[in-house]
């Protein structure tokens, strides 16, 4: 495969588990690779023992310049990178010269991603989605990953949460919702789905718990930004009292997929995809 | 002012200052009242020397009892109220028949409450807004209420943010938004403003602060769950970091307007009557 292939594929990377998973999936197709780790957001384990530099957000000099010094025409976009005020980002002349063009405050968060890709095309990076090179497997399928069904009160909470996560997507706020007995408990805005369901802990009611909903937003740049479910998704659901997580099938990232089903099947929480309506 | 009156006037109290307000204006006009407390809502000072009674939110036999025992034929409700799951309401069966009816699930809070008040019509009661009891001043009016005004930079967050509170409230979510520098800090659900507040403390980015935006829901039943601010909203804005708020003139309640300005113009915060697109 590397033969084929006219040098190491580029990885920028966020933070969480699913940049290190696309170096193992490379390594195991026998493909190279090349780490650009995001300075606050990468974790230093996504990086350990692979060719790799850490860059500033706002350096977007260096960045191109590291990508072309080290032979990088692939690209992809991985992980999550918590959106920085434009006085946080320090911005280079490259970066600023991008951001004058295209305005930072306004575009959302899924404008500024097109923006971005756009702009690495044209610096002459091919840009490729993170499941063009995951295993096929990693996609959340529709139905049930695990042992455990939602029951048709779970149902009606899927089904109201899809509705308004899809309401909030396209609003460019968030991808996720938590939605118990039909109340909503939370909606995602920048804190991410992991701070969602930490302060959804605190907010759960009696009765039976409630269900995570997690859509692509509609429109999406398929290439960044994916709703991505994994283990520690699982955990703080959990945690938070819920009865399961509905992510939308075909369009959602599954990291570790055994894990998350042993993760599921043991705190008893259900894992659907389901059909954004 | 009590003469023409058939009798006390009934408040049902939830929580915040708002009720305890309402008991002082009624007795500056001479009005009589009978607070119905609500457990675990209202708080202790809203009753303090004033005929009361404390209720359950699910024993609506009770409280309609306890009404018309005091020769209540006028109420108004006042203060939040967490919305709590259904289970938790342990309803009794005036409260079951009443859900049983109108479907405690499919009902978001507004279309709740409008049932609610229909039911208390039902009953005999004439339910009035909280607004034709205060003084004329407790009502926003547009522009600055204190000495500091949004600079440009503020007013586009404001303008976003406005924007996304009609469409939250629209989606029957919540009233307020939190925006910086045109991110999404956070989007108000079950757990209200203060508490959404309480966690953009945590989420602000560098550089100059955001501002929380308040509206009413498009088509929201005007004689509850009025949009209200008060000095807690004041210092929970200067904590989180933020540069003002605003919120829907001619909509919202301020609560101790004096305060409220006083409290705004100390921490160096704006406070403005918006209207919304």
């Amino acid at each position: 495969m590397a033969d084929s292939r006219p040098g190491p594929l580029g990885i920028v990377a966020g933070s969480g588990a699913l940049p290190r998973r696309l170096v193992e999936s490379c390594r195991a197709a026998g493909r190279e690779v090349f780490v650009l780790a995001l300075e606050g957001e990468a974790e230093p384990a996504t990086v350990d023992g692979v060719p790799h530099a850490w860059c500033r957000i706002g350096a977007a000099a260096r960045g191109f310049e590291l990508l072309h010094a080290n032979a990088v025409t692939e690209l992809v976009l991985a992980g999550a990178v918590r959106r920085p005020s434009l006085s946080a980002l320090r911005p280079d002349w490259r970066a600023a010269k991008f951001f004058a063009r295209v305005g930072y405050r306004a575009l959302g968060d899924d404008g500024l991603l097109s923006a971005v890709i756009k702009e690495l095309e044209g610096e002459g990076f091919r840009v490729v989605g993170v499941d063009d090179l995951l295993e096929a497997d990693a996609m959340l399928p529709a139905g049930r990953l695990g042992r455990l069904q939602p029951d048709a009160r779970a149902e009606a909470d899927i089904e109201h949460g899809l509705r308004l996560a899809r309401a909030i997507g396209a609003l460019d706020i968030g991808q996720a919702v938590v939605v118990q007995q039909g109340l909503v408990l939370g909606v995602e805005a920048i804190e991410g789905t992991d701070g969602l369901l930490r302060r959804c802990a605190g907010l759960r009611r009696d009765g039976p718990g409630g269900v995570l909903v997690k859509t692509a937003k509609p429109g999406q740049e398929q290439r960044v930004d994916r709703p991505t479910i994994g283990v520690r998704t699982v955990i703080l659901a959990a945690e938070a009292g819920l009865r399961g997580i509905a992510a939308e099938a075909g369009a959602t990232l599954i990291l570790d997929r055994a894990e998350v089903i042993r993760a599921a099947n043991e705190a008893g929480l259900f894992v659907v995809g389901v059909t954004a309506p």
